[in-house]
């Protein structure tokens, strides 16, 4: 069989590379662009063939790409080999794999526009709102029958967990089906850019209410303040300026002028996000809506669009994120039983907290159940509630909010909401047989 | 003027950003990829604007990337301003650079093919084999001339820093004026290929001639060995090998799969380069010649060629390599006197030594000025010799073999010869005025 010689031949030659690692670790000696070099090579491999196989199975390229980055992490677990095990550390790449989510936030972002997007912008912020408080309410009563007990700090921030959605994986899933301009892709989109401001402020009470026992409502305020005078200035200067400095731009043509263009506005609206406290997608997401294809007509590079420029530069980057992803997954969580147990219950109510959004989508024709799955992945923002938890204590004592075992079970959520995600939302949008027949 | 709108827009918004630098330079609150993204609007900025007004007064853009590297770079001696002083010092930004270097050599491969490169072999051989062995004796007997009294082993190690050619800014300066494909070119970049192995060759002569007095003949022929094999057995297995892995990764389709073979490849061959002890640019170019445009025609996303799609990539990559290059230069370095003599004879030298490079060339027709003008830069590895004769002392003493003042030299003769490379190589490269009237 033909494909096995593929195989063969590629194994070979990373297994010559491999052969020559250090596998002793030995982080000093090795040269750091060297280390780099064989990381790309082992994750943009190991994307590359985990995607291929997710298709072939009729799944999302990214799961493919975050199975195969689990089991390359977790290769010592099972093998003792631990030569892989740098691209769990390896700051350099880490900081690749965030620029790869910045691109493809900044990519899903151009295939939209500000107007479509406010279109659905009631629809967004209610299943925002919708799907912050169900998850948030379910969470706590469950982990109060789950552990019993403890201060009501402990619930409150296991609730706190679970309201945040992680748009990444969505983003790659919806843009795998070809679903980004479709109005519950819109809505799921917009209703992650609110959720994220949602979760700044929930934060805030959360962590107010443990420490201080109270909310600082100027704290709040100011908060909220920032990052909406971040998204309403962004989008108000962005659409007004950005034709023009592009138009501006044109005229100071220089090879590469085109994309770097684009690119400068991507990292500025993504720094400006990170600066008021917002994740650095949100404002790579607002660049990518802010700019429309039309305001790149001018330039001599035109016989490519803006899209087909940055897609190699996704290509190259993307992957290397939701490997990395994976890579971060620690199986060994998955041991004690409780800690089972408590997670398989926090994964339910997750779910089912998100899916009541899709009920805050107003319109007709929308798959909701479609909107509700979008919505579920929780990510990278659950975890730091988690891990800000985890170095609070309970008030009056030296007992952490979030206690190991407590973690665990969150970050098994975590991966069972991401895992789950692609495969269920194509099923989602997969043509109905027919309804009325 | 319209010109000075786009300024003053684009300096609006950059200023904002810088405003919120942290000017104390607290890295530790700042968050890795916000320092990150400030630094790459900052360096991609100037690198345009800089490459622009390179280009308006007919230079090559790359110049302008140096220069207003240099100018970012110093900010701090002249205005006392230091918020862009992490630019020096942030390894992230360093590593994206050197990623950027190895696409450079890799799209400059890909322009060429191994075929004609063997052609002019012996061409880029004595090419190379002159242009280490002239500025070699001409720096060991100026600098014995500058620098009387001194034990041999100093002017061995300065002769040994002009032997060294730095090949990034001369492939720049080739694509940004579209003379790769000439005999020229070709020379050029397979002279600089065999200088970076007789350069691990004279390092390991000249260390081993300062620590223990004599050569180690072993070790010598180990370095050329692994070196030798590298080279051979990369193209050899490469022009065999890359068609059928290609051939066999189109069955293997997915999104991006014929942009991430060639990444693959490049970074491989990079990092196989660099564990041999070459540079990793080697190994890129090495890549690049192997893989010609024809072998990606059986893919999928044949509307583009290989060539289209690196293009972004490097438009991204590139800039930040060169402006970082600008970025490291010292100006403080040009204050003492004697340092400045020296420097300047040492750059002579240097240039001459170079020059007679062109002698090697055989052939009719070949424009031998731009030989030697194409091997003229220095760069890290001229660089690194004087860094190794920092830490090295003097037989039965405690001085070392190159001391601040000559260290400091070295860097301005890799400065000078790095920055009127693009101007010179230019200028060689018009069409010549009718030489015979």
């Amino acid at each position: 069989m033909k494909f096995w010689k593929i195989f063969l031949i590629i194994l070979l030659i990373v297994g010559f590379a491999l052969f020559s690692f250090p596998s002793q670790g030995n982080k000093e000696t090795e040269n750091p662009i060297s280390q780099v070099l064989i990381g790309l090579i082992v994750i943009l491999f190991i994307a590359k063939v985990g995607g291929y196989l997710a298709e072939r199975i009729g799944q999302p390229a990214v799961l493919g790409e975050l199975i195969a980055g689990i089991i390359i992490g977790n290769l010592a677990l099972f093998t003792g080999w631990e030569g892989v095990n740098f691209l769990r550390f390896n700051e350099h790449i880490e900081i690749l794999a965030e620029l790869g989510i910045i691109i493809l936030l900044f990519e899903v972002g151009l295939r939209e526009n500000v107007r479509n997007m406010l279109k659905v912008g009631f629809s967004s912020s209610l299943v925002a709102l919708i799907g912050v408080v169900f998850p948030f309410l379910f969470g706590y009563f469950s982990s109060q029958l789950m552990l019993t007990g403890k201060p009501s700090s402990v619930y409150i921030f296991i609730g706190a967990t679970l309201t945040a959605t992680s748009v990444g994986i969505t983003a790659r899933v919806l843009q795998d089906l070809g679903k980004i301009s479709t109005n519950e892709g819109r809505i799921i989109l917009g209703a992650a850019v609110i959720d994220d401001v949602l979760g700044l402020i929930i934060l805030a009470v959360v962590t107010g209410i443990v420490t201080s026992g109270a909310v600082s409502f100027s704290e709040v305020s100011y908060i909220i303040l920032k990052a909406v005078i971040f998204l309403i200035g962004a989008i108000f200067l962005g659409v007004i300026f950005a034709p023009k400095i592009l138009k501006l731009a044109q005229r100071l043509w220089i090879e590469g002028i085109m994309l770097v263009s684009a690119l400068l506005f991507a990292f500025l609206l993504s720094y400006l996000a990170n600066k008021v406290g917002l994740a650095s997608i949100v404002g790579a997401f607002a660049a990518g809506l802010i700019l429309e294809e039309a305001h790149f007509k001018g330039f001599k590079e035109t016989t490519y669009t803006i899209g087909d420029m940055i897609r190699p530069i996704s290509s190259f980057l993307v992957p290397i994120f939701f490997v990395l992803m994976g890579v971060q997954v620690r199986i060994e969580t998955f041991k004690e039983l409780h800690v089972i147990w408590l997670s398989l219950v926090l994964t339910v109510v997750a779910i089912i907290g998100k899916q009541l959004c899709g009920l805050g989508a107003i319109g007709k024709n929308l798959n909701r159940i479609s909107i509700g799955l979008g919505m579920m992945p929780r990510g990278e923002v659950g975890l730091i509630f988690a891990a800000i938890g985890r170095k609070l204590t309970i008030p009056g004592t030296n007992i952490p909010v979030i206690d190991h075992g407590t973690y665990s079970a969150v970050v098994i959520m975590v991966i069972l909401t991401t895992l789950i995600t692609p495969p269920l939302l194509k099923y989602s949008f997969l043509p109905k047989k027919a309804t009325k027949p």
